[in-house]
């Protein structure tokens, strides 16, 4: 078997300049659209105005490899320069003054769209879109529908059946906010967690939603929150039972770091697993999952880090590597595009090369089911080797250290709750 | 000096038995007192049905201790055989089946009280409750009264100006969640902030509350959330700039662990010092803040852990002996009381004793403004030693060690925002 790697990018971005997703869009709500596109354009005209010469320079520099977001051939040359042979595709593809957003923002705003007819009209407009796009490459691809789950449980089963029969779509985005809707942990979503179970497309939320209208001016308290709005859909799916009543469900909490995974780890498993502090709740929790918490990592929830910190690197035992896929997020600014390969080196070169292939390729190939031997050649064409990497390949993992890092099922001596 | 630690409970409960509020409440709320007991005693009774064993052996075995929780006499004498010289007092005194609940749940629930009027008047009957409480060994004590800011600004600044004139009462505890009044990044709040640090009384949020309506009977998730919703208000406090405006305001996150805080001192520190994702967050986050948040943290921000877990107590140097305060809970059930000193002896017998003397009491004194005069005869009578706690005089807390603790600082290169 070759050395060189099949990197996968568990989080990166696709989608048309937001006019274009006219001809996707159904014809009667496109007088809603041109006043939507006016709203964007204005919110583009507002950022310029305080942020001009960063959002010019960055636009200006990577004209060319930034039509990658809707041109499959563009988006190959720059997937082979820097190195990855796959990635997985979510919307939104500008990050700067979000003028790739499907209509409506049916993305990564979903949650915030009141009125169920525009959440869905946008969400498969860009599903249309991501079809296209999907069938391109399509080995090289994973692409991640949208869909509205929160504002109608019918209509997204529906949609989640179209999206099934489309050979590039291989995963859902659902809001990652309620809002008014139903949470997460009511049972009334079982209908989309059976259809997404039974056809194999894990359920994601992405980055980006948080409650903007509690924050006012104070951005600072968005960047502090947004990942924990992110996540909170993996834990009410949890607790909810949901992984009980459907073995096969997967969901990954996406661009939201992995940081806060181990100590959650931690703790559910001592509420679940018969800790000191909640003999009080015992009779509370019981029936309600059959594992430990953290037991449901790398089986049922899966965490999309994108470009990962050295500290979550150097975690990465009690994340696991089995739960934690590494991702460029082209291409998006705040990403590695276009210096993945230095990035790469600079972040993995101290790490064992086993654990690096699963950071970098192996746990997301097994998460979405990329063919593998299908990678291959281009793996084999434009990978990086681990030499590239900087690694010192007499590097082994120590499994006591990988035990280990999970200290707190020892510390606290926990069973599951059965 | 003597060796004896000086131990301060930051996390204690004080309350009466819900039906002796009556006397401290306005008649004229006599009506719907009589029917928020019935609430309770069905409350309690539904409790009864699923747990009984574990709440009639809990209320048996511990039936004189109990009554600390409105008796000074008792209170002193369980604090003096737990080896406590001072304790903080909070409400809610059963935290069982919830049957020490000041009127209309005006304690640790006070955010879901929709009408103002019964907030604001239950709050007034516990703090009028803990005047009296806190007059007797008034330096043992520290008396954090209830104000529901969120229900009326202008009100609440009269409650804090009343409760400011009582000798006992040094702190302030507000609803954990704004819902759907402002939030606390809100600068509408100023007028709060400013009495509070003008009278040195530290604001608290402590936990129990969290969005139950969104939980169902998925407990899980409630254990999951309540630390974060529980924590959340630190933030809007410190990314609304209310530390800028008011240096000498203290907030404290009681009951809520802390193990949270280290990781978010970091993404905070990196987002606002510099780092290589956020240029294009940077025009945005501009002359908020002008520190580092984490050096915000043993300055502005507390956190009173409560007992501890003994991996927080690892981690202590990250966290910051000068940030984190122990406490007992007491009367609650998940707390140490009443074999605190063995806790004490298996969970601190392993740091410096320099440490534990900062977690154990000093930096709830310094937080709280304790007359550490005034406690040294009762530590002297009842503190245990270092050597009762199992702990080797020769160990030293390394500096470099504490330095090192915070690595962000270093690794991303972090200069305060200016």
């Amino acid at each position: 078997m070759s050395e060189r790697y099949t990197i996968i990018s568990a989080d990166a971005h696709a989608g048309l300049h937001c006019e274009e997703y006219r001809p996707y869009l159904d014809a009667k709500y496109h007088r809603q659209f041109d006043e939507y596109l006016a709203e964007r354009h204005a919110n583009r005209d507002q950022q310029l105005q305080m942020n001009y010469d960063y959002i010019m320079g960055w636009e200006k520099d990577n004209e060319e490899g930034l039509k990658g977001a809707y041109d499959p051939a563009v988006r190959d040359k720059e997937l082979d320069s820097d190195g990855v042979a796959a990635d997985v595709l979510f919307a939104d593809a500008d990050a700067v003054t979000g003028m790739a957003s499907p209509p409506f923002g049916a993305g990564l705003f979903a949650g915030a769209i009141a009125d169920p007819e525009f959440a869905f009209a946008g969400a498969h407009a860009h599903n249309r879109f991501l079809a296209e796009m999907c069938s391109h490459s399509p080995h090289r691809r994973c692409c991640i529908a949208l869909v509205p789950i929160t504002h109608d449980i019918a209509r997204a089963v529906g949609e989640i059946e179209w999206v099934a029969s489309q050979p590039g779509i291989s995963g859902i985005m659902i809001p990652t906010m309620w809002r008014d809707h139903l949470p997460y942990n009511d049972a009334a979503y079982d209908p989309v967690w059976a259809v997404c179970a039974e056809a194999g497309l894990p359920v994601h939320t992405h980055s980006g939603e948080a409650p903007m209208e509690e924050y006012g001016d104070n951005t600072g308290v968005y960047l502090a929150e947004v990942v924990w709005w992110t996540a909170r859909p993996a834990w009410h799916l949890l607790f909810g039972g949901a992984f009980e009543r459907f073995p096969g469900l997967k969901f990954v909490v996406t661009e939201a770091a992995a940081y806060w995974a181990p100590d959650l780890m931690w703790k559910w498993d001592q509420y679940m697993g018969g800790g000191h502090t909640t003999k009080k709740m015992a009779a509370l929790l019981k029936g309600k999952i059959s594992k430990l918490p953290s037991d449901y990592f790398g089986e049922n929830l899966f965490i999309g880090a994108s470009t990962m910190s050295r500290e979550e690197i150097r975690r990465r035992h009690v994340l696991g590597c089995d739960v934690v896929m590494w991702g460029t997020d082209y291409p998006h600014p705040e990403g590695t595009w276009p210096h993945t390969q230095e990035r790469l080196r600079s972040d993995f070169g101290g790490i064992p090369v086993e654990d690096a292939r699963l950071l970098l390729g192996e746990t997301a190939a097994r998460c979405y089911g990329f063919d593998l031997d299908a990678l291959r050649p281009i793996a084999e064409r434009i990978g990086p080797t681990p030499a590239d990497l900087g690694q010192d390949p007499s590097l082994r993992t120590d499994p006591g250290e990988v035990r280990a890092a999970r200290w707190w099922k020892d510390e606290y001596q926990l069973r599951p709750p059965g």
